[in-house]
């Protein structure tokens, strides 16, 4: 038998025939990443049962030296769970491990596997009065193990921060099959460097999250959604400071988008109506939200928060949903900008993010610089003010191809973008991750010393390189 | 030259005369901890300007092989800043580095050098009209890289986190003199390792803190402080769970005491007097506090809690601090409960925590099993039970003598008790860090995949083991 084989039959043994399959028809499935960009073979797909089954597999595949991508419900935006094409890797299923172990209302915590998808969590919790703070598109699909495997973000960051605040924590199985176990919460634990940290945001490339304790939060009883016309991105942030002297304790999102992005969405739901009667150069929705203690004072405090706005000058008109109906609305806007941008034409997108306080005038230069260096080029800056985590798309002049187009001019407009958000002292990946997409920009562009620091990292927790292999990390020089 | 002669010889000409010095007059107070338990040698003391001269002398230490121990406030608890006996450490000094190169009152951002004492952080953000929500009793010589390295922590944990929840970005000197720099805060970054979170909590044995980018709160435009009598600790949790229901917003504190440690106080200080009348067998002390958003509701809102939990059964008897001078002299009597159990004779102390949840139960069954199982002695918890964080002292029995207790019985019942805590997924060192004082236990205790892990990643930052040695990380076997 050769080694492949060897090692099939052995975790076939260990398996079963649920846990292993060589079906093409189950595995091609998962081959392919969610924005259908990158595609890959595997010897196989393992789905354990449970974290010993896995720690048992990983030490198979560190004996027959297999590598292992690990994968949850492959919704990632950068290729990170799509193994490459030579097909010598085993795709790692944890979807099978999807057991809620427990949701407990007085601490406020759940105990996770990593196949629980987060809309499974969010109901749980909600069945408890209580509620798991992050959301993001792909909550239908994404898992819970790969939201802490790329430190997820979402439109809740601004007051939750991101999926790294909710992990109290966590459980993974090493690249040799042992186990890290600090699934027990503590508050305060000073025994030491924080491990479970180095685990989440590193995409599979660490350990394997298998479990963790998160954070819960009370259930909201009301919430107050806003749309603000404003002339300028540099008064919505006056506008965001505003809002965060007055009410950060019930400020539950703020986003913006320019009128562009309106007009796109406008256009592509015929459905949609724009949410203020006039133009403005820019618009801001902005979520305030209140659990029982303080759902009462919401509406007045929202009122008060538009007089004062207005009183400073910092908008130019605005709206207060009337009905759920109509917030959902608002929300659907915000929601359906990166397909309606998309209708228009080809774009590259950017998800980036530089220090809060330069965000507003990073996002003019920037928008300005691409302009005026690609002709016939839109550049749009939408998304997460409140966090400096923007999407930056630039839209191709009209006319474009689109394969030819990204392929020449797009990819040299990215590496523009990212050039200027590294002067700027930004990230290339606000919240999206490395993955294989942009290990290449990394190695590029991240800072020498760190870029050696985590391949040290990598070095010592996976000596023999058989975890996630080609993603995050890149190789030296 | 010797080796040590010939890397004195170029560190003087690196550092320049303010910047080393071998007299012994000037060194020796600092090769002695904060609590005179550990003494140690040098073979000098260094004191860099800034990061480029510690940077520069790093290189020096790493050819000449000299290892380094930091060392900022000396106010630490575990000796993790004093050398060993055997002189061949340089002790290097980040004191000199004390600039505050901002207060960023938008942003809400302090960037502050290693060497800035705590007091001093705590008088520039309040100039501001800003506060920096971390505060402990060395506060007036504890450095913020010092705070740092031992991700300190205090009463305000339970809202504010503790030391890592107030880093948003870092900067530090590696053991080869490369300097890592993350003093960017980014909000949202998703590039990789969060390699920052390693060195917070690493007690200088992975790098050098020489600056961090601190996150500041809104000032406090008022406090409430209360004081409760609680028959027993299971109350005072049932009572934090009422609060936090009601008026998680603004719980600033909550600590716990039983009734031993009260009257330890009273006898210790003799104008402190009881804040209630009758006996109680436990108290609690806490405290409401809010911005200006907040203040005008804050009155009202402490009493509707009293009251509503008196009608729950949640309390025994309870006051409101009259005036600021009362709410003062009730938190004296909190922060003088140390040394008035010291007083009181011979006595082991121990800091702990349990998850949050168990506190209550931990501390009723590990009392009575010391108690039962070393006659004569007292246990007592008091503390943090918001953070599941308690400070447990076990008395000696009347009449023992101090050094031939601690070092016989003392030692004994010490190990009992982390085996307790370990036993019920707890830590040895919940704030207090690991330091030479806890090596040991933790080598005996920890998780063995735990303490390989750290092994794996301390060879991985200083293959030399020249940052702090004999530190935090046990060795093997």
């Amino acid at each position: 038998m050769s080694v492949n084989d060897e090692f099939l039959v052995a975790a076939q043994s260990l398996l079963g025939p649920r846990g292993l399959t060589r079906d093409a028809d189950l595995i091609t499935p998962w081959l392919t990443d969610w924005r259908g960009r990158f595609h890959g073979a595997a010897i196989a797909m393992a789905s354990p049962a449970d974290t010993n089954e896995l720690a048992g597999l990983m030490q198979l595949c560190s004996h027959h030296r297999v590598p292992v991508v690990p994968q949850g419900g492959n919704s990632g935006m950068s290729g990170g769970a799509t193994p490459d094409g030579s097909g010598t890797a085993l795709l790692l299923s944890l979807r099978r491990m999807n057991a809620i172990r427990s949701v407990d209302v007085a601490p406020r915590e759940a105990v996770c596997e990593a196949g629980v998808v987060l809309q499974t969590l969010h109901d749980a919790a909600a069945a408890q009065g209580l509620r798991f703070p992050l959301t993001l598109g792909g909550k239908g699909s994404a898992t819970v193990g790969g939201l802490i495997a790329t430190n997820a973000g979402g439109t809740q960051v601004l007051r939750h921060g991101s999926m790294r605040a909710q992990v109290l924590g966590l459980e993974a199985v090493l690249a040799d099959g042992r186990v890290f176990d600090a699934l027990t919460p503590l508050k305060k634990d000073n025994r030491g460097f924080d491990l479970k940290q180095l685990m989440i945001g590193s995409e599979g490339t660490l350990g394997i999250v298998t479990a963790a304790t998160l954070r819960l939060q009370p259930a909201l009883a009301d919430r107050v959604v806003l749309w603000a016309g404003i002339d300028s991105i540099r008064d919505a942030r006056k506008l965001l400071l505003h809002v965060q002297n007055l009410a950060e304790d019930i400020l539950e999102g703020f986003e913006v988008l320019p009128e562009h992005s309106l007009d796109a969405v406008l256009a592509l739901l015929p459905a949609a109506r724009a949410p203020l009667n006039g133009r403005h150069r820019w618009h801001a929705l902005i979520e305030l939200a209140a659990d029982n203690a303080g759902a009462a004072a919401l509406p007045g405090r929202a009122e008060e928060l538009l007089t004062s706005a207005f009183e400073a000058g910092l908008l130019e008109d605005a709206t207060i949903a009337a009905n759920e109906a109509q917030a959902e609305a608002f929300w659907t806007i915000r929601d359906e900008i990166s397909p309606a941008e998309r209708a228009l034409g080809p774009a590259m997108q950017h998800d980036i993010s530089v220090p809060v306080a330069a965000m507003a005038d990073f996002v003019t230069e920037a928008v300005a610089a691409v302009e005026a260096r690609y002709e016939g080029t839109t550049a749009i800056a939408f998304g997460h003010l409140g966090d400096g985590n923007v999407h930056f798309h630039v839209l191709a002049p009209k006319g474009a191809d689109r394969a030819p187009w990204e392929a020449s001019q797009g990819k040299e407009i990215s590496s523009f973008v990212h050039d200027l958000v590294t002067q700027w002292g930004g990230s290339i990946s606000a919240e999206h991750g490395i993955g294989q997409l942009k290990r290449d920009e990394l190695g590029r562009l991240g800072h020498p010393v760190q870029l050696d620091m985590m391949r040290a990292v990598k070095a010592a927790l996976d000596p023999l390189g058989l975890l996630n292999p080609g993603k995050l990390v890149p190789p030296c020089g």
